[in-house]
């Protein structure tokens, strides 16, 4: 891998991004973000912002490899609609697994996965692409996640965990051994899956006890 | 530690030990699985499928070790089963630790104990024979933990926690500090255990909000 | 850093503290501990005990560092008592990141700050004064955490979680992405915050299901 990357996005996920990418020694570019674009920032995190998205289209598809800096939370589709026009002009993703991360024998990684610091694969598990496993998530053996999923932070997965395309799971979620989960299903955060969820299902972990605050004491 | 290793049964949990016997450099001499066996299959990553459990004893208890390949659901005694017997015959079980794993001073591990990748164990904690300490699970300061018992993945023991034999903690539960756990009590999935645990005891984290479906949408 | 160390304190937490300092090869010349010199022991883990803690005062405040060995939990304040009486007297506090920690570029840390094992901080995030980032923790990019808080074992947040200080999160609790923390305010264990939570606020978990005993059965 010798094409240099440039990274989509400037948020708080593309400092995590980054941040890998420095990690394993990738030569990154420059930056595109809209906002920093308009507002005529030229450099953030000592690169050059290149510009809005469209900057990219200066580079054959060829010539460079895109990261996705763009995160994920529940409802919201940027992090898949970029990545999907840019597949669509003929540009390809890099594949990005932290350093400290640990990976199991067997495990295969689809394009633009992304592997963030502490994460923990077991043998045989499968992740598509442009899923994003985030901080300190753990898949145990033989899991199979689809593409454009977004495993949120302290995530645990037990083994024969499989889930279709565009599931959110929420940070500090956690599923049982064997279980299903739909397309685009939900986990909110905290909740536990112990059986299946279908297609479009989402799963609210229990109402906390009221809150008590200083002034109802 | 020269003697090879036999690996009992080929399932999942067998594949996350395996890689742990491979990263420790150990010599597996091959597989035992009564489902293989009766399938005719004879080889299973790599490893010759020896046949059933009864293969262990062609050879002697003192040539080989064992290592535990069973993994551990509630309410399933095998893992605990297949242990003792060939400890009745004398055999012997290898202590597995994942390189990864954090080992503070003055944690002891008896026979079997298997400690997987990502798991965490504070200073004095003490873990029983045969007892698996599941990817990521972390144990804090002065915790004893008893014989055949499983910490699933991502279990948050704090300090001074202590359990009798045979106990289950589910995946991602947590148990605070001081608490005592009796033999063959069970924590379900994401728990939280806040007060000591009888023998025999289960907690049951709270029911999830009722999950929306898209039908019921 | 030359200077020579005082561990305050000979408890569960004051081990967890010895094995990051040796691990950072610091000289450690003994501990303080009311109980052990009541006692007259003369010995802890291989380390002379000085005395109470006013033994730290046969030393020059800019002649060593002094290493917080105290815990934390909730409705405790000798933690944050002890730093302060010693930071009045001039004495100054060393901060201890745990080799395998994963820090993020633009992290930074105040003084006395403690980062243990398995912690992970991810880009731009902030820890204030004397604040223990527990065995495990994890901090996504762009928190910024106050003084005297104690992120038990454990702890997820998400990106952009703020606090004031003297905030205690318990063991397995969760943070989703840019919620702020009163000062003082408490998260119970395994609970999950999703929205902001007022100064001296306290979120306690859903009750569990009725914990099922032998005797019930």
């Amino acid at each position: 891998m010798t094409r240099q990357v440039i990274l989509l996005g400037a948020g708080g996920h593309a400092k995590v991004v980054l941040d890998v990418l420095q990690l394993l020694n990738q030569t990154v570019v420059g930056v595109t973000d809209p906002q920093l674009h308009q507002q005529g920032i030229a450099e953030w995190r000592g690169l050059p912002v290149l510009g809005d998205d469209q900057a990219v289209t200066c580079y054959q598809p060829d010539q460079i490899f895109l990261a996705n800096g763009l995160g994920s939370l529940p409802g919201q589709t940027l992090r898949q609609t970029i990545y999907k026009q840019f597949k669509n002009l003929g540009y390809s993703f890099i594949t990005l697994v932290h350093p400290s991360a640990l990976i199991g024998t067997g495990v295969t990684f689809a394009e633009g996965v992304q592997i963030m610091a502490g994460s923990i694969l077991q043998p045989d598990t499968y992740i598509g692409e442009n899923t994003l496993i985030n901080t300190g998530a753990q898949l145990d053996h033989d899991c199979s996640i689809g593409k454009h999923c977004h495993l949120a932070p302290g995530v645990i997965l037990c083994g024969n965990v499989t889930m279709e395309d565009t599931c959110h799971l929420g940070p500090a979620s956690c599923v049982t051994q064997g279980c299903h989960l739909g397309q685009g299903s939900i986990l909110g955060a905290g909740s536990t899956l112990l059986k299946n969820l279908p297609a479009g299902g989402k799963l609210l972990a229990a109402k906390p006890q009221s809150p008590v605050t200083r002034s109802s004491l």
